[in-house]
């Protein structure tokens, strides 16, 4: 594998390298631990996005996990207190204290989304209830031969709460699967994710997509930023708003940023036959 | 087959069983006429699933058709009248007229959504017409290898007007495909349904499907109901609103909803690695 | 090939012609220059489709590509200066032409879906970054085993501002792999088309496809105008809004709509076991 | 004055009477309880409605309140058991079962607004709780000089859940008066209901209302019903779309409707000078 | 005074003047036929705003009626082909023919609404039917002492269909009065016009009135284009939106439009004490 | 009176106090500058309103201004740099930079809105520019008699971006005196303030209006926190919403809202008669 780079990391649930330019590589990295989301994980997901949000040397950014596998989901033994004794004292106080709670946890993958760079998540083995959440808010999903996925909630009592239900069924396109998926927590492997379209790459091993991601990314963060970041910004507005609604904030947001010298610099490159890899954009 | 039990049905068009515990089958019950949506059918569903809304020994539901296909759609020897023939003094007036009609229809199949036991559909042979705008208000598709889909409608000069050209585009991914077989009204085959996400499992035959449908029935009757009835109630909301509406919308349901037992016994049998439909569960 | 027919046309870019009843065939013209989309191009499409959306003779649309592909995109040469040296005295001026332009350019492709006959869309060869844009705007697409798509926008600097980044998402159904093809502007081929269902249908060469096209194409001409073009405008409705308001404007449809002789004619013409094609149908 | 004719009322809680032709009155008639809304009260409203909405003979309605007041608003001491002891095994089937009553209660209002029918609302003495969540779901609102208003459920504890917090900020215009209100329990009095838009006329006492609301309703009542109930359906819907929906809802609405006789009676009296009074129309 | 200056104008029923640097006047201008709406005045609107809003010397509109009254509405002789004899081989042919009349004339007031110049209109007299459509689409209602405002279309058979039931509840607080004014058609005059907020000045009779709205149009053409057209659109699009959506929508919107010279000119004439009107900004 | 207490306040623009049990005061505090709103102000805002979200001793906020006016809008020489001279490579980048520095400062009065206590604002003197900004995003708005209103931002150069366009046709009912506050910058004084609905109350004098305020704030901080919290948030939910969105909503909060032994509480003292200000109330 390759991420390299300075991985002195400020998080004990994530490291952080990266290793090419302009690429920032998070990995969930509690792997003995199978990669569980713990009380630390929620809240350091959350700064280290606003973090790489800032971070003008960041043009994309691989998630992927650190072990034998992506994710268990959910730290049961960490969080339980959070979900199974909420403060309160009486049932109207108790609900307004788990909805805060919930909110909180909503934003630790929302942060993904309302990231401008994009962001491909890279799945080998197990990626389980808090983990499909959490690929469903990232742009690209890319997976191992051996990857499998599972909406674990109802088989501990909920309703899953934070993305998948919301995000899931914009994310593939046949409903009788997701709904299936989240009624009955059966596992959907490889293949399955790759035909129904969750992931649109499916790997040999964890070395070759990690290869392969970093490759993906390259091809992203070669390209100009304001281009590349307006992308995602639109197309998670579309996904939202009637065309025509989408249309108009597209008026909107390019009657500025055609006004980028990225446009003359990427026209000529093309016009010379030369990779837009090749340009030196400035910092966005 | 399979449906058995007490079989006494308060229904012309409809047979109701159950033929496990919380579990109740609905038969399209008019073989002799190819289950033929006539009359009775159209109030008789919305009696039916109104029942069922409110049976706290149901908690998911299985649709299928008795004999030898799923169903021809509408009767129209039976329904003439109503549609070619309204009643009204003037053109406004049978416009009025009309309107309250098709309102009346579109109820039939939306009270399958409003239901929040989830409802499973089992189709085998053909599923014509008003029958494609049955099985689209449906959670989950299952079909045979020898069913076919056929939105019948253009073929009789008018536009589908009870679900449908709604719902259909929400259910399977290729807007080009949906396009093409509600424009030409040409038959969809068991392999292009499940390729295109219509259904999510095709079986060889009738008796292997209803086998099919009754275990993942059994699947979903087993977990905990407020998980499983929350989770079909947010993934329609979820259809229907954006992304940040449908995390908001989540956050109330489930502030109320985590304060149910169904999770410490859930989690209890996880960590026991017990399966959860070895719990015994309040009614909902 | 097939177009046959009067071929003369108003306009430079475009050729126009009738194959075979009620249906009119567009093609993009300008074969020597891979039919990149100029200048007269983007005003040409506007007058084409609001001439065939008031042509009573005409109940379906097909558009295709005259010589060895379908389009190679923008016609940068010709486009540079809207686009590359926009007017305005300051920042605000500028971003006000700019924001005009592109909003004059978007309706381009909009005509196509406020046109209320279908419109087929065949392509072969390349389909490069405006065309990417037609095609989501037409309601069915097919291609040729040697067809490519590219999004070629982020390759010269900018967000796709004129319908792809609004409308692919709700083509097809896969969001990471939409997100792949516009982050990295990789080509993708006739199998991932069809698989991803951007395509219906992929025939062997062009002569084949047309021919598809015009039997398509006939199949939807056939039918009563009344119930095509209503089906055309409820689905258009029905993917930016909810079902329930879907729903609601189907029913304030078809108040109207089911007053029509189309339905009987139709309904008579199925009794006696005849093709809807066999019916005249009174122009609309 | 008031309501005479026919007095036989199948309902405990209102009285129905036809005072004019094409008007019905419905008294909330439980003087002596000061027309505190019971069990009765809640379905009563619902079965009263639906019969109005499908009675041709009757073409608007008046509501007011018999004896000394308009309402006290909810009656806690019938009510007490479905709001402060919800039945249930745990904190989310109690939720579960509060939110089926709210949905309940809801509709006793919500059912005023779908009835095409406009709904004249007449108010004297005290209009509390319950009673400003039905008047803000009328259609016009009258008020006598001695009339007051209280949002009376923060009062005891709660957020008003039956329409108030929805519906009164769309109906006054001044926000921070309609936050004071619902935040403070204060009474407001005829005259800022007059100055703020709440009603739109203060007459000096019930006798006087009661005509004025009679003569209102016969201005309503001697109109096209095509036209009456037309408007009042687009008021409701322009309410909670933007300009754009409601015009196009109003387009596919007035497509059918101006095919009415209604129009040419209509045009001919007004050339004639005549009152559309005069004019018989069919009825709807 | 009035209109002075160049009146020769193109338009039959609009007589076009320029009483002042950047303001147009309009005038309804039939006022032998008491300015009533025919055929010509519903496509020269059209005409007339579009040619508005790509004037760069036109900065704001002053509507206003020739003669005695304002306008007594549609022109029923003239249009009477058009609403009362719709042509089409059957019921949906005919709704489908008055649909598309309804939706023309539906944009012969839209327009001024997506003209970005401001719009004040200026009514004396009589404003009937269509001019109350009419008027709802202007930023700023002026009237005099005499003037009466009517929503006359009940009384002709017809909901009103181009614009006064979608605009009227958004302009003016009181819903009651809104509804009142719409099912009884009765007369709403001047006083009352202003304490709803119908308009917001009353002039003691026309010739103050003009010399008020041509105050008022000088006040506004003398500030910045860019920020008074943008103003505007941003008020125009908060209305039908979310505050959290035309927040997000302002923000696209000024990271262009505060790249003006305007503002640095405006602050500095600001810190200088003069008033924004002695700057020359430049046309937009 | 007024502000007494602890007033040590961590900010430099604002000063905070505790007037009375459960009332949080929040001063702008730089009389000498008219309380200009300086970059300080922007940030500091943001900090005391989580603070106070946050807060369970506070159950309703004032807001005013020290010294001899509330506000003077914008300190433009503080903030100069951020507006007038914004960094970036290109005119792209720019924009980008420019949009960032928008959405923080929308932030700024967002936050009250956000926060679930009730927020009253009093105004004396001056409220200019922003200040128009800040007191649309309270929940009830209070003015003295010399009070005056202007939205300023026409006169240097730019639409008002952080809220006023967004918020006060929602907060007033005329639209028409909205667009001409907007669009001439002309100042609306306390009577116009009142009758158009601006503020609720007006005042002699600051004395008199402050005793006023903490009158009503005591009204609002002794009833139930969960009654009142959940009445500002469904309010502003509403504002948002159709009427049955609106309507669900309340149904999904008041599920778990009803829990609370405020109900109970404030339910008995309603019978005994008793103030609910007299009741104990946990704390939320």
């Amino acid at each position: 594998m390759s991420s390299s780079g300075s991985a002195i990391s400020p998080y004990t649930s994530l490291a952080i390298s990266h290793p090419a330019e302009s690429i920032t590589h998070v990995e969930l990295n509690r792997p003995e631990k199978r990669n569980a989301m713990n009380r630390a994980f929620w809240s350091e997901m959350v700064d280290c996005f606003n973090e790489i949000a800032a971070d003008p040397d960041c043009r994309v950014v691989i998630i992927s996990g650190a072990g034998k596998l992506f994710t268990a989901g959910i730290d049961l033994m960490d969080m339980a207190g959070d979900i199974l004794q909420p403060e309160g004292d009486d049932g109207a106080r108790i609900s307004w204290n788990i909805r805060k709670t919930i909110v909180k946890y909503q934003e630790t993958f929302s942060v993904i989304e309302k990231c401008p760079k994009p962001v491909v998540v890279a799945v080998h083995g197990a990626c389980v209830g808090g983990g499909v959440d959490l690929i469903t808010a990232c742009d690209i999903r890319l997976c191992t031969q051996d990857a499998w996925f599972q909406i674990k909630e109802v088989d501990i009592g909920l309703a899953a709460d934070v993305g998948t239900l919301q995000r899931l069924p914009k994310v593939i396109g046949s409903r009788s699967l997701v709904n299936e998926l989240a009624l009955t927590a059966r596992k959907m492997f490889a293949d399955e994710a790759k035909s129904s379209g969750l992931v649109s790459r499916v790997f040999a091993d964890k070395e070759a997509m990690i290869a392969g991601a970093l490759e993906m990314a390259g091809e992203i963060a070669g390209r100009s930023p304001v281009a590349v970041q307006g992308t995602k910004i639109n197309l998670i507005y579309s996904r939202d708003h009637s065309v025509a609604e989408g249309l108009d904030y597209m008026a909107n947001w390019n009657m500025s940023m055609l006004q980028t010298q990225d446009v003359m610099k990427s026209a000529q490159a093309s016009m010379e036959k030369k990779s837009p890899k090749t340009i030196a954009f400035s910092k966005l």
